[in-house]
């Protein structure tokens, strides 16, 4: 059996390293892809300043979970006019990310709905064009800036597609932690926990690998002494400096593992009873790793590295640890009873990340 | 400040993952570049047999530390043949992935000569053709799988010339540790302490970042936890694996940034009084690691992880870890007094790896 590694996103970070942005466009002219809020924080503002006539158009009406039917338009007309930029430069959360993700990527017609058909079918895309992205997270969490993917919904097919080639890679994953001062609590906390989640979730994964497991390590690690001190000094630049290269080593991890049960959970939860991602995909995390325990010699050892030992009381000081941060971690703290959380369970271990849990197998219905 | 990682090498490993090189090839041509003995080992053959018509040839007389004298030929009948192979498989230690990354960037004329004469001259070279490099290394510890660079040597001009290139980066690090049973214990003890060199240099270094850090202390972690082991039981592919892996996240944490003060130390030690380079490289930790102590409190930090605490103690420590390997850590006995010892740590602090330790600056005479 073997396993393998790859992940070529480059890296910047540093508090004040959003300046180093000319130097890392070189010369080329780029879209900056964010969040409606960004005007109002002063960010476009500064990104104007610093990229001058090398700034070829501001897009600033991603909302959360980009939505095929709000793509459609911005798409068609980026490319449109794709010599007006080389690169894409997106600012914001994962959906800002995601979006551009889903830009940089062109159809040989220009259409958005031939790169949606075949995302609907399952079928291989082979982009006629493509820009390069530069990706700067303004939370600490999503991973999505050394990922290649992309989620995209399609609310009117009540779908959700996976964008996943080899060119949707970021070039470069630009990390400011003092873009992320003024995340507010609840964001924080959230996408902190999703951290976390990605970083467990590349352990107890069928997936898993030794340079995975690295960094996973490594991130498990720095969420648990990070965390807590963050979520009482939200404006400390070096805990926010932490937080992101811990949620940076965790997207690393999963980046060449995908996410598992936790999150297969997750989707139900956020669909049906409305839980934020974040906490939707770490309340169930010390469930999932009572049944990850035992399951595989070398997935135990890693996760003795990670959360300490014994490993039998593991369970119970994560669970403390989440709740502690004031999340909490039985299905019935959501109105969710014993019957239709087994259910659920059940139903999450079938669907892909569900798959990827290693204790899937015998434990699926 | 900001700091940056980058590595965009694919890792595949298992015990047996040469198998899956006519996968990894995906139908390209590559020439063969080995050792001598490969052939007798079985090595050769066995990769004929796997690549069958799409192997375009094999160079199996690599010598360790290789030469521009030598090269040239071989270099020069490559690339007038270019036709023949997109790809150059490097199977062996350091020697034989260093004279690949040499034969993969093409000069205009087809010269070696026009390469070299830009090395000499410090000179940028930008290739006019490229070929993609897998390397397989037999032995666990140079780290140049997952580095761009390579040394040359030209014995002539009495120099050491250091070829970089965007291109030199491997495409692929292709990792086996059942191709390291046969490696004999000394070669296996040098090799795993240039590993060891490696992370620990990466660490008291100006160029360290998070992600190099990261890797770093995993690399120590292992390497503290396998090696001796190793060392009592060599024909045991799990332990070879554990040391494999260790050494390739010590490749891949100094592959962002370079080597330090240790490494500068052995080019003299090695030169003059022949030391291989593996013990050159690491007898020396030891006193180097008392040097960075007290520098800067979050490379402290970091050798905290690394390394246990106390602190005050890791010195002793890791000069007993070393020593207990069979390897002597004072410059006393290698037959260096102590006033040439202080004149050859003072010259190699103004060496450009002496350089990158973070004590070069106050300390540098």
């Amino acid at each position: 059996m073997s396993h393998d590694y790859f992940n070529p996103v480059r890296s910047v970070y540093g508090a004040g390293a959003l300046s180093s942005l000319p130097e890392l466009l070189a010369g080329r002219r780029a879209l900056l892809v964010t969040f409606p809020e960004a005007r109002a924080l002063g960010l476009v503002g500064r990104i104007e300043q610093l990229l001058g006539d090398r700034l070829a158009g501001v897009i600033d009406d991603v909302r959360p979970n980009p939505d095929v039917a709000e793509l459609k338009a911005t798409y068609e007309a980026f490319w449109r006019d794709d010599g007006a930029a080389e690169a894409i430069v997106a600012v914001g959360g994962g959906s800002a990310i995601d979006t551009a993700k889903a830009l940089m990527v062109g159809t040989a017609s220009g259409r958005f709905d031939d790169l949606v058909a075949l995302l609907a079918a399952g079928q291989p895309f082979v982009p006629a064009a493509t820009k390069t992205l530069i990706a700067v997270p303004t939370t600490a969490g999503t991973g999505s800036e050394v990922t290649p993917w992309a989620t995209i919904w399609d609310r009117g097919a009540q779908k959700k597609y996976s964008l996943h080639l080899n060119e949707t890679w970021p070039e470069i994953a630009l990390i400011d932690p003092a873009l992320m001062l003024s995340l507010p609590a609840s964001v924080t906390l959230q996408s902190g926990l999703d951290a976390l989640s990605h970083a467990l979730e590349s352990i107890w994964n069928v997936n898993a690998n030794p340079v995975s497991d690295t960094f996973a390590v490594a991130a498990v690690h720095d969420i648990l002494a990070t965390l807590p001190a963050l979520m009482e000094r939200l404006d400390d630049v070096d805990l926010r400096g932490r937080m992101a290269l811990a949620a940076l080593k965790a997207g690393m991890a999963f980046s060449n593992t995908r996410t598992a049960l936790a999150h297969s959970i997750s989707y139900e939860m956020t669909l049906r009873y409305g839980l934020p991602h974040g906490i939707a995909c770490s309340f169930p995390l010390a469930m999932v790793l009572e049944r990850a325990l035992g399951r595989r010699a070398d997935r135990d050892a890693v996760l003795l590295q990670a959360l300490g030992g014994p490993l039998d009381s593991a369970p119970r000081r994560l669970a403390a640890f989440i709740e502690r941060l004031g999340v909490k971690t039985r299905f019935a703290d959501y109105g969710v009873d014993e019957g239709e959380a087994e259910r659920m369970v059940a139903h999450a271990l079938t669907g892909a990340r569900g798959r990827n849990f290693i204790g899937a197998a015998t434990k699926a219905a």
